[in-house]
Protein backbone atom coordinates (compact mmCIF):
# COMPACT_ATOMS: atom_id res chain seq x y z
CA UNK A 1 0.00 0.00 0.00
CA UNK A 2 2.37 2.55 1.10
CA UNK A 3 4.82 2.29 -1.84
CA UNK A 4 1.96 2.99 -4.32
CA UNK A 5 2.74 6.39 -3.41
CA UNK A 6 6.72 5.81 -5.44
CA UNK A 7 4.46 6.49 -8.52
CA UNK A 8 3.53 10.08 -8.06
CA UNK A 9 7.30 11.14 -7.41
CA UNK A 10 8.05 13.00 -10.12
CA UNK A 11 12.03 12.60 -11.81
CA UNK A 12 13.73 15.29 -14.29
CA UNK A 13 13.89 13.30 -17.02
CA UNK A 14 11.27 12.78 -19.65
CA UNK A 15 10.18 9.57 -21.52
CA UNK A 16 11.81 8.87 -24.02
CA UNK A 17 9.45 10.30 -26.51
CA UNK A 18 9.30 13.21 -24.72
CA UNK A 19 5.62 13.73 -23.59
CA UNK A 20 5.40 13.80 -19.96
CA UNK A 21 8.40 13.32 -17.12
CA UNK A 22 9.25 10.18 -15.41
CA UNK A 23 8.06 8.79 -12.11
CA UNK A 24 10.09 7.09 -9.89
CA UNK A 25 8.31 3.59 -10.11
CA UNK A 26 8.11 2.90 -13.64
CA UNK A 27 12.27 4.25 -13.62
CA UNK A 28 12.68 1.36 -10.99
CA UNK A 29 11.03 -1.14 -13.25
CA UNK A 30 12.86 0.09 -16.42
CA UNK A 31 16.49 -0.51 -14.58
CA UNK A 32 15.27 -3.86 -13.38
CA UNK A 33 14.94 -4.53 -16.95
CA UNK A 34 17.94 -3.37 -17.67
CA UNK A 35 19.51 -5.72 -15.49
CA UNK A 36 18.11 -8.87 -17.28
CA UNK A 37 18.69 -7.84 -20.39
CA UNK A 38 22.08 -5.94 -19.67
CA UNK A 39 23.10 -8.76 -17.55
CA UNK A 40 26.35 -9.78 -19.94
CA UNK A 41 27.74 -6.32 -19.08
CA UNK A 42 27.75 -6.97 -15.28
CA UNK A 43 31.24 -8.48 -13.90
CA UNK A 44 31.56 -12.17 -13.96
CA UNK A 45 29.86 -13.70 -10.88
CA UNK A 46 27.74 -10.85 -10.07
CA UNK A 47 24.52 -12.17 -8.52
CA UNK A 48 21.76 -10.97 -10.93
CA UNK A 49 18.88 -11.14 -8.92
CA UNK A 50 19.86 -9.18 -6.08
CA UNK A 51 20.73 -6.14 -8.77
CA UNK A 52 17.06 -6.87 -9.69
CA UNK A 53 15.65 -6.80 -6.73
CA UNK A 54 18.04 -3.69 -5.42
CA UNK A 55 17.17 -1.53 -8.06
CA UNK A 56 13.46 -2.20 -7.48
CA UNK A 57 13.91 -0.88 -3.84
CA UNK A 58 16.84 1.81 -4.68
CA UNK A 59 14.22 4.90 -5.15
CA UNK A 60 11.72 3.90 -2.12
CA UNK A 61 13.31 6.54 0.23
CA UNK A 62 12.44 9.24 -2.12
CA UNK A 63 8.66 8.56 -1.34
CA UNK A 64 9.34 10.87 1.77
CA UNK A 65 12.72 12.23 0.34
CA UNK A 66 11.56 13.62 -3.03
CA UNK A 67 13.72 13.24 -5.78
CA UNK A 68 17.22 15.20 -6.04
CA UNK A 69 18.24 16.37 -9.47
CA UNK A 70 21.80 14.55 -9.72
CA UNK A 71 23.55 17.84 -10.93
CA UNK A 72 22.61 20.19 -7.99
CA UNK A 73 25.30 18.91 -5.80
CA UNK A 74 24.28 20.68 -2.28
CA UNK A 75 20.64 19.71 -2.60
CA UNK A 76 22.57 15.66 -3.17
CA UNK A 77 24.21 16.57 0.15
CA UNK A 78 20.98 17.59 1.80
CA UNK A 79 19.46 14.60 0.51
CA UNK A 80 21.45 11.40 2.64
CA UNK A 81 20.11 12.33 5.52
CA UNK A 82 16.50 12.79 4.49
CA UNK A 83 16.92 9.68 2.53
CA UNK A 84 17.96 7.45 5.79
CA UNK A 85 15.21 8.88 7.79
CA UNK A 86 12.93 7.75 5.02
CA UNK A 87 14.18 4.45 5.00
CA UNK A 88 13.69 4.43 8.98
CA UNK A 89 10.42 4.96 8.50
CA UNK A 90 9.15 3.33 5.39
CA UNK A 91 11.29 -0.09 5.77
CA UNK A 92 10.12 0.16 9.24
CA UNK A 93 6.35 -0.27 8.24
CA UNK A 94 7.59 -4.46 7.33
CA UNK A 95 7.97 -6.67 10.21
CA UNK A 96 11.53 -6.64 11.27
CA UNK A 97 12.59 -9.48 9.17
CA UNK A 98 11.92 -8.27 5.91
CA UNK A 99 12.52 -4.12 7.53
CA UNK A 100 15.94 -5.78 7.55
CA UNK A 101 16.16 -7.38 4.16
CA UNK A 102 15.09 -4.61 2.30
CA UNK A 103 17.28 -2.07 4.59
CA UNK A 104 20.38 -4.36 3.40
CA UNK A 105 19.46 -3.75 -0.09
CA UNK A 106 19.32 -0.46 -0.12
CA UNK A 107 22.19 0.25 2.08
CA UNK A 108 24.17 -2.10 -0.13
CA UNK A 109 22.98 0.14 -3.01
CA UNK A 110 23.86 3.84 -1.11
CA UNK A 111 27.56 2.12 -0.11
CA UNK A 112 28.23 0.54 -3.69
CA UNK A 113 31.18 -1.31 -2.61
CA UNK A 114 30.04 -4.46 -4.21
CA UNK A 115 30.06 -5.74 -7.41
CA UNK A 116 25.98 -5.72 -7.41
CA UNK A 117 25.34 -2.33 -6.15
CA UNK A 118 28.18 -1.41 -8.07
CA UNK A 119 26.39 -2.64 -11.77
CA UNK A 120 22.54 -1.56 -10.54
CA UNK A 121 24.47 1.99 -9.63
CA UNK A 122 25.56 1.80 -13.54
CA UNK A 123 22.30 1.12 -14.32
CA UNK A 124 20.73 3.89 -12.20
CA UNK A 125 22.85 6.17 -13.60
CA UNK A 126 23.16 5.05 -17.10
CA UNK A 127 18.90 5.21 -17.71
CA UNK A 128 18.68 9.01 -17.73
CA UNK A 129 22.02 9.67 -20.08
CA UNK A 130 20.39 7.11 -22.54
CA UNK A 131 16.66 8.88 -22.29
CA UNK A 132 18.44 12.45 -22.83
CA UNK A 133 20.25 11.43 -25.47
CA UNK A 134 17.02 10.70 -27.24
CA UNK A 135 15.43 13.18 -26.17
CA UNK A 136 17.54 15.83 -28.00
CA UNK A 137 19.55 16.26 -24.52
CA UNK A 138 16.22 16.46 -22.55
CA UNK A 139 16.64 18.15 -19.19
CA UNK A 140 20.37 19.01 -20.21
CA UNK A 141 20.06 22.30 -22.13
CA UNK A 142 17.27 22.81 -19.89
CA UNK A 143 19.28 22.62 -16.39
CA UNK A 144 22.64 24.11 -18.84
CA UNK A 145 24.39 20.86 -17.79
CA UNK A 146 27.69 20.17 -19.54
CA UNK A 147 29.40 16.96 -20.89
CA UNK A 148 32.17 17.61 -18.65
CA UNK A 149 29.59 17.44 -15.03
CA UNK A 150 27.85 14.18 -17.37
CA UNK A 151 30.96 12.48 -17.63
CA UNK A 152 31.31 12.45 -13.67
CA UNK A 153 28.17 10.14 -13.88
CA UNK A 154 29.63 8.59 -16.84
CA UNK A 155 32.91 7.60 -14.60
CA UNK A 156 30.04 6.10 -11.84
CA UNK A 157 28.86 3.85 -14.70
CA UNK A 158 32.36 2.70 -16.04
CA UNK A 159 32.97 1.20 -12.21
CA UNK A 160 30.04 -0.90 -12.35
CA UNK A 161 30.62 -1.87 -16.02
CA UNK A 162 33.48 -1.14 -18.37
CA UNK A 163 31.98 -1.78 -21.48
CA UNK A 164 28.49 -0.16 -20.58
CA UNK A 165 30.58 2.91 -19.14
CA UNK A 166 32.77 2.88 -22.84
CA UNK A 167 29.15 2.72 -24.32
CA UNK A 168 27.72 5.87 -22.59
CA UNK A 169 30.67 7.98 -23.00
CA UNK A 170 29.97 7.61 -26.80
CA UNK A 171 26.83 8.60 -26.31
CA UNK A 172 27.65 11.68 -24.48
CA UNK A 173 30.38 12.50 -27.34
CA UNK A 174 27.23 12.14 -29.61
CA UNK A 175 25.37 14.23 -27.72
CA UNK A 176 27.83 16.79 -27.80
CA UNK A 177 28.65 16.42 -31.48
CA UNK A 178 24.30 17.01 -32.25
CA UNK A 179 24.42 19.96 -30.44
CA UNK A 180 22.18 18.59 -27.49
CA UNK A 181 24.73 18.85 -24.82
CA UNK A 182 26.94 21.69 -24.30
CA UNK A 183 30.99 20.74 -24.33
CA UNK B 1 14.73 2.05 -25.79
CA UNK B 2 11.94 -0.08 -27.06
CA UNK B 3 10.19 -1.16 -23.48
CA UNK B 4 10.04 2.43 -22.53
CA UNK B 5 6.80 2.58 -24.12
CA UNK B 6 5.05 0.39 -21.93
CA UNK B 7 4.80 3.67 -19.55
CA UNK B 8 2.42 4.84 -21.75
CA UNK B 9 0.12 1.73 -22.23
CA UNK B 10 -2.87 2.60 -19.81
CA UNK B 11 -4.51 0.25 -17.59
CA UNK B 12 -7.84 -0.08 -15.87
CA UNK B 13 -7.29 0.73 -12.55
CA UNK B 14 -6.33 3.86 -10.50
CA UNK B 15 -3.56 4.14 -8.25
CA UNK B 16 -4.49 4.32 -4.51
CA UNK B 17 -5.17 7.44 -4.00
CA UNK B 18 -7.43 7.99 -7.17
CA UNK B 19 -5.38 10.44 -8.84
CA UNK B 20 -5.17 8.70 -11.96
CA UNK B 21 -5.15 5.97 -13.91
CA UNK B 22 -1.99 3.37 -13.34
CA UNK B 23 0.29 2.68 -16.45
CA UNK B 24 1.62 -0.90 -17.15
CA UNK B 25 5.47 -0.19 -16.28
CA UNK B 26 4.56 1.12 -12.73
CA UNK B 27 2.13 -1.62 -12.04
CA UNK B 28 5.25 -4.13 -12.91
CA UNK B 29 7.24 -2.71 -10.62
CA UNK B 30 4.99 -3.21 -7.89
CA UNK B 31 4.08 -6.28 -8.35
CA UNK B 32 7.68 -7.11 -8.63
CA UNK B 33 8.13 -5.73 -5.28
CA UNK B 34 5.17 -7.56 -4.07
CA UNK B 35 6.72 -10.65 -5.03
CA UNK B 36 9.69 -9.56 -2.68
CA UNK B 37 7.37 -8.75 0.47
CA UNK B 38 4.97 -11.56 -0.04
CA UNK B 39 7.32 -14.43 -0.50
CA UNK B 40 6.42 -16.22 2.17
CA UNK B 41 2.88 -16.88 0.57
CA UNK B 42 4.40 -18.77 -1.94
CA UNK B 43 4.69 -22.46 -1.89
CA UNK B 44 7.89 -23.70 -0.47
CA UNK B 45 10.63 -23.68 -2.86
CA UNK B 46 9.33 -21.16 -5.18
CA UNK B 47 12.21 -19.66 -7.19
CA UNK B 48 11.55 -15.93 -6.17
CA UNK B 49 14.00 -14.17 -8.20
CA UNK B 50 12.22 -15.82 -11.07
CA UNK B 51 8.65 -14.62 -9.94
CA UNK B 52 10.39 -11.50 -10.18
CA UNK B 53 11.60 -11.31 -13.06
CA UNK B 54 8.46 -12.95 -14.66
CA UNK B 55 6.29 -10.41 -13.38
CA UNK B 56 8.39 -7.23 -14.95
CA UNK B 57 8.29 -9.25 -18.11
CA UNK B 58 4.75 -10.17 -18.36
CA UNK B 59 3.03 -6.81 -19.92
CA UNK B 60 5.56 -5.76 -22.43
CA UNK B 61 3.36 -7.84 -24.96
CA UNK B 62 0.77 -4.85 -23.72
CA UNK B 63 3.38 -2.01 -25.38
CA UNK B 64 1.72 -3.98 -29.36
CA UNK B 65 -1.28 -5.77 -27.58
CA UNK B 66 -3.07 -2.94 -25.50
CA UNK B 67 -4.20 -3.73 -21.88
CA UNK B 68 -7.30 -5.60 -21.33
CA UNK B 69 -10.23 -5.42 -19.16
CA UNK B 70 -10.06 -8.42 -17.13
CA UNK B 71 -13.68 -8.63 -17.01
CA UNK B 72 -14.44 -8.49 -20.97
CA UNK B 73 -14.50 -11.99 -21.62
CA UNK B 74 -14.76 -11.29 -25.10
CA UNK B 75 -11.65 -8.50 -25.73
CA UNK B 76 -9.84 -11.23 -23.74
CA UNK B 77 -10.20 -14.28 -25.95
CA UNK B 78 -9.05 -11.81 -29.15
CA UNK B 79 -5.86 -10.38 -26.83
CA UNK B 80 -4.13 -14.01 -26.75
CA UNK B 81 -3.33 -13.91 -30.65
CA UNK B 82 -2.31 -10.43 -30.45
CA UNK B 83 -0.29 -11.16 -27.72
CA UNK B 84 1.33 -13.59 -28.72
CA UNK B 85 2.28 -11.67 -31.84
CA UNK B 86 3.69 -8.67 -29.76
CA UNK B 87 5.78 -11.73 -28.01
CA UNK B 88 7.54 -12.16 -31.47
CA UNK B 89 7.95 -8.87 -32.45
CA UNK B 90 9.14 -7.36 -29.38
CA UNK B 91 11.44 -10.06 -27.71
CA UNK B 92 12.57 -10.69 -31.19
CA UNK B 93 14.07 -7.16 -31.09
CA UNK B 94 17.08 -9.13 -28.91
CA UNK B 95 19.52 -10.93 -29.67
CA UNK B 96 18.51 -15.02 -30.13
CA UNK B 97 19.69 -15.80 -26.82
CA UNK B 98 18.05 -13.42 -24.56
CA UNK B 99 15.05 -13.15 -27.13
CA UNK B 100 14.46 -16.83 -26.20
CA UNK B 101 15.11 -16.31 -22.27
CA UNK B 102 12.29 -12.81 -22.22
CA UNK B 103 10.00 -15.23 -24.37
CA UNK B 104 9.95 -18.50 -21.96
CA UNK B 105 9.77 -16.17 -18.85
CA UNK B 106 7.17 -14.81 -20.43
CA UNK B 107 4.88 -18.06 -22.17
CA UNK B 108 5.67 -19.67 -18.34
CA UNK B 109 3.79 -17.06 -17.22
CA UNK B 110 0.99 -17.26 -18.92
CA UNK B 111 1.07 -21.08 -18.90
CA UNK B 112 0.22 -21.19 -15.33
CA UNK B 113 1.81 -24.52 -14.86
CA UNK B 114 4.36 -24.06 -12.34
CA UNK B 115 4.56 -22.70 -8.78
CA UNK B 116 6.52 -19.73 -9.59
CA UNK B 117 3.96 -18.65 -12.65
CA UNK B 118 1.02 -19.46 -10.75
CA UNK B 119 2.53 -16.90 -7.65
CA UNK B 120 3.62 -14.40 -10.13
CA UNK B 121 -0.32 -14.32 -11.39
CA UNK B 122 -1.80 -14.40 -8.39
CA UNK B 123 -0.03 -11.09 -7.72
CA UNK B 124 -1.07 -9.77 -11.04
CA UNK B 125 -4.75 -10.95 -9.88
CA UNK B 126 -4.58 -9.39 -6.53
CA UNK B 127 -2.95 -5.72 -6.80
CA UNK B 128 -5.69 -4.32 -8.80
CA UNK B 129 -8.45 -6.23 -5.83
CA UNK B 130 -6.19 -3.98 -3.40
CA UNK B 131 -6.78 -0.99 -5.23
CA UNK B 132 -10.09 -1.00 -5.81
CA UNK B 133 -10.28 -2.42 -2.52
CA UNK B 134 -9.09 0.74 -0.76
CA UNK B 135 -10.24 2.98 -3.30
CA UNK B 136 -14.10 3.13 -2.50
CA UNK B 137 -14.43 0.06 -5.21
CA UNK B 138 -12.21 2.38 -8.02
CA UNK B 139 -13.35 0.65 -11.57
CA UNK B 140 -15.88 -2.46 -10.23
CA UNK B 141 -18.64 0.16 -9.97
CA UNK B 142 -18.04 2.10 -13.37
CA UNK B 143 -18.18 -1.26 -14.89
CA UNK B 144 -20.35 -3.05 -12.91
CA UNK B 145 -18.16 -5.91 -12.15
CA UNK B 146 -19.86 -8.07 -9.08
CA UNK B 147 -18.70 -9.94 -6.44
CA UNK B 148 -18.92 -12.96 -8.15
CA UNK B 149 -17.06 -11.79 -11.38
CA UNK B 150 -13.93 -10.80 -8.78
CA UNK B 151 -14.27 -13.94 -6.73
CA UNK B 152 -13.37 -16.08 -10.21
CA UNK B 153 -10.01 -14.16 -10.28
CA UNK B 154 -9.90 -14.78 -6.64
CA UNK B 155 -9.80 -18.40 -7.78
CA UNK B 156 -6.57 -17.60 -9.12
CA UNK B 157 -5.06 -16.25 -6.80
CA UNK B 158 -5.53 -19.00 -4.53
CA UNK B 159 -4.32 -21.43 -6.99
CA UNK B 160 -1.05 -19.10 -6.63
CA UNK B 161 -1.20 -19.02 -2.46
CA UNK B 162 -3.72 -20.29 -0.62
CA UNK B 163 -2.96 -17.54 2.32
CA UNK B 164 -3.12 -14.87 -0.36
CA UNK B 165 -6.49 -15.57 -2.02
CA UNK B 166 -7.73 -16.31 1.41
CA UNK B 167 -6.83 -12.75 2.32
CA UNK B 168 -8.29 -11.40 -1.18
CA UNK B 169 -11.73 -13.27 -0.53
CA UNK B 170 -11.74 -11.21 2.85
CA UNK B 171 -11.02 -7.80 0.25
CA UNK B 172 -14.11 -8.78 -1.88
CA UNK B 173 -16.18 -9.41 1.39
CA UNK B 174 -15.39 -6.21 2.92
CA UNK B 175 -15.58 -4.32 -0.41
CA UNK B 176 -19.65 -5.47 -0.52
CA UNK B 177 -20.33 -5.28 3.08
CA UNK B 178 -18.93 -1.16 2.79
CA UNK B 179 -21.22 -1.21 -0.56
CA UNK B 180 -18.74 -0.62 -3.20
CA UNK B 181 -18.75 -4.20 -4.72
CA UNK B 182 -22.34 -5.30 -6.32
CA UNK B 183 -23.23 -8.47 -4.50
Amino acid sequence: MEIDKLKRVIRRNSLFDGSRRENDAEHSWHVGMMAMIMSEHAPPGTDLAKVVAMLLVHDIVEIDAGDTFVYDTRAVERQSALERAAADRIFGLLPADQAKRMRDLWDEFEERLTPESRFAKALDRFAPILANHHNEGGTWPLHKVTARQVLEKVQIITEGSATLGAYAAGLVEASVASGHLAP
